[in-house]
């Protein structure tokens, strides 16, 4: 039986599960791996955190400059987030030949070529399987299972938050702003619940994903990001009726202008099965030239599902160091290849569009020539609403059609005397 | 770059898709892993197939015998399917020293305790990904990524045959017969499909997860087995309406009795995600107590699918030769931890019972009157046509009662004089 001594840094919701997990499953752990993993220092500046965990007497409480040059430390477990300082601690472990496990997505997502540099230099890993997904294998499954194929396209719920609101806003028909105070109370979000209901958590995480499946060194900026702020419980109640879920997708495919990287609300066909994915779950579609199309789909978050990942990839560290530092590991993760990259105004899709129309006589003819002159034709238009005089909704969805022209015409139409408030565009994937 | 040579036993489907992926993918292959992989040696008794694989004219046409000791092969890549020779081959080539790669699921479900000590006394690893669920990485998965877990349940749609069969039934109203008879049309199903329609591939494949999951010596014998061979698209079209689908399920459960273990068709509620797991795909759920619930779905079969799992395993071997032979593969296939069987008479689970009665007052009261006596408790009743003195079908739904009782039951309302066909007896999940 291997000792792998593990120095935990971070002692939030992620790193007490970490500690717990290590302890509660010991025994089919040691079995399965012939490991013997336990945690021997921890560091976190937050004093109740280190009393909620409890941590053995053994277990030493080491300052950041200590812990990763401890010498009873084989893999240093970064569970703090950010950049900074996380980003020097990671090369510092790595520099003072530590194996490194991270959850930091925002940190590989847009530094990942220094981090495996460094890596590859001192004969270390870096795992990070907990970045993307929770408890979902997406990252060793890209790496490994999937090392095959040419990979098409990754899509999917990257993130828990914004799929839990979004799931309340369609079940109980809240407001966003209600939707989210709900899942603050739950701990779902965050109490700045910025990056996740922005995208830009989503879009961290396809960047991750994209560098290994496309082997481009993308960084989040590439990613066109919309959020989920100015969806209305009236849209997705819309969408419904014409048999539609929305969902905030993360969407990645290597098309032959170049890649197209985006996160934004998407309708998608009720029978898709990424629109059975609610509450906080998340589920990634991959598709490969080989493996035609995978789904992977689990608990994307949380204490426990994250701390699996984490434990697999502290294992995975534990064999290289068990086989005599023996890094076959492969290189996919900061290949620096060129790539293009497809501009969002390129995009061809199908869009719906709530417009906000002042009901007369007329208006619709108005719309519907500012649409055309755009290039832009109509499969279905509702108004269900009657109110002469008065703002009503009209609801058109189209066939595909160029965002660069959908813009134009938005922006058109939006000054038309007839419209009484910024029109809604959300696009369609079918 | 390291090279890998392997040695490739069948060329049939599998085989074929094999060597021209190898070919196609070996840029992305040997970038990404730093292994250059080749096949240097065939075995393949039949010519045709070798001539429709064609060859390169370095790569060595050999007997059985020859390949597994052949100098020039670092892995073998069994794919021949059987117990019989394939047992004896994969024993003799790890005794020459060779790592395996096979899809051979009987083979590992009944005996993989033998090949697992052989491949342990030299050194060698016997890689399995293609055996269970196609492109789907659940071998991977469970044996690597979810590894901290105690896992719970393991059940899903395990053979795509039955799944297309059953897609067919329930789209189309065919008959048993004739949906079968289009997927042997379309190559979905073999000649003799009754491996695949009788539940015993699914049993077989069932019986590895187990092992892997549970940590349990189990093997197929040990499963409760029932096919689809009885199914009528009436009963698909019943399920539909109360809001099931029906689906071949494997299911196995660590229960507090023992290892409950079952294939058998099982109404699943529509709103279900294997209920949209349609046509040939499969998929798995899997619960661990870290992980809580996830889902693994993609093509359960074919050529170029089975092709990714298998080239993915003979780069995981060829990682640990490139390494030096440093293998620190986990020990968890071939553990022999006791277990007890959850007997099948002991199963709780809620039914789907389809009476052939012929049409006259009092017959429910007949029927429900030996339901009462056997403790099994009615949900639903339906009888929707009407025929006085010709035979109607009358459906029931239960609560969740024992299937000893069931059986019981069953048999007993089978001998009663206004009963004119054997009752069809579904189990249901929720």
């Amino acid at each position: 039986m291997k000792d792998i001594n593990v120095g935990l840094i971070g002692l939030g919701t992620i790193g007490k599960g970490v500690y717990e997990a290590l302890l509660s499953n010991c025994d089919i752990l040691s079995k399965r791996t012939g490991l013997n993993i336990a945690v021997t220092a921890v560091c976190e500046k937050d004093k109740n955190a280190i009393k909620a965990v409890n941590p053995d007497k053994s277990v030493k409480v080491l300052s950041l400059e200590e812990i990763v040059k401890a010498e009873d430390v084989d893999v240093i477990v970064e569970l703090m987030g950010g950049i900074n300082p996380a980003k020097e601690v990671l090369i510092n472990a790595l520099k003072n030949k530590k194996h490194v496990v991270t959850a930091n997505k925002a940190l590989l997502s847009d530094h990942s070529k220094e981090i495996f540099t460094v890596a590859e230099e001192n004969n270390r890993v870096v795992c990070f399987e907990a970045s993307v997904g929770g408890a979902i294998p997406v990252i060793r499954v890209l790496r490994e299972s999937f090392v095959a194929n040419n990979i098409d396209t990754i899509y999917g719920i990257l993130n828990g938050t914004t799929n839990y609101i979004l799931s309340e806003m369609a079940d109980k028909a809240y407001s966003f702003e209600k939707a989210l105070k709900i899942a603050q109370e739950k701990g779902i979000a965050e109490k700045d619940p910025d990056l996740d209901v922005s995208g830009k958590d989503s879009a961290h995480k396809l960047a991750i994903l994209s560098i290994l499946g496309f082997g481009s060194q993308v960084c989040s900026e590439d990613i066109y990001t919309e959020g989920i702020e100015s969806l209305s419980p009236q849209d997705i109640d819309n969408a419904k009726k014409w048999g539609y879920s929305v969902k905030l997708l993360a969407i990645a495919k290597n098309t032959s202008k170049g890649l197209q990287l985006r996160v934004h609300p998407t309708l998608l066909p009720v029978t898709h099965l990424l629109s059975d994915v609610n509450e906080a779950d998340n589920a990634v579609f991959i598709k490969g030239d080989l493996i035609g199309e995978s789904l992977l789909f689990g608990k994307g978050a949380g204490s426990k599902p994250t701390a699996s990942s984490v434990i697999a990839d502290i294992v995975s560290a534990g064999k290289i160091i068990s086989s005599g530092e023996k890094n076959t590991d492969e290189k996919m993760v900061y290949s620096s290849q060129e790539f293009n990259l497809d501009k969002i105004e390129d995009l061809e899709v199908s869009f719906y569009l709530r417009f906000s129309v002042i009901d007369k006589p007329g208006v619709l003819a108005g719309i519907s020539s500012v649409l055309a002159k755009n290039d832009i034709s109509i499969a279905n238009v509702a108004q269900e609403e009657r109110n002469m005089g008065e703002t009503v909704p009209v609801i058109i969805l189209t066939h595909m059609a160029k965002e660069g022209d959908m813009k134009k015409a938005v922006e058109e139409i939006n000054k038309l005397d007839c419209i009484s408030a910024d029109t809604v565009v959300i696009r369609i994937e079918e």
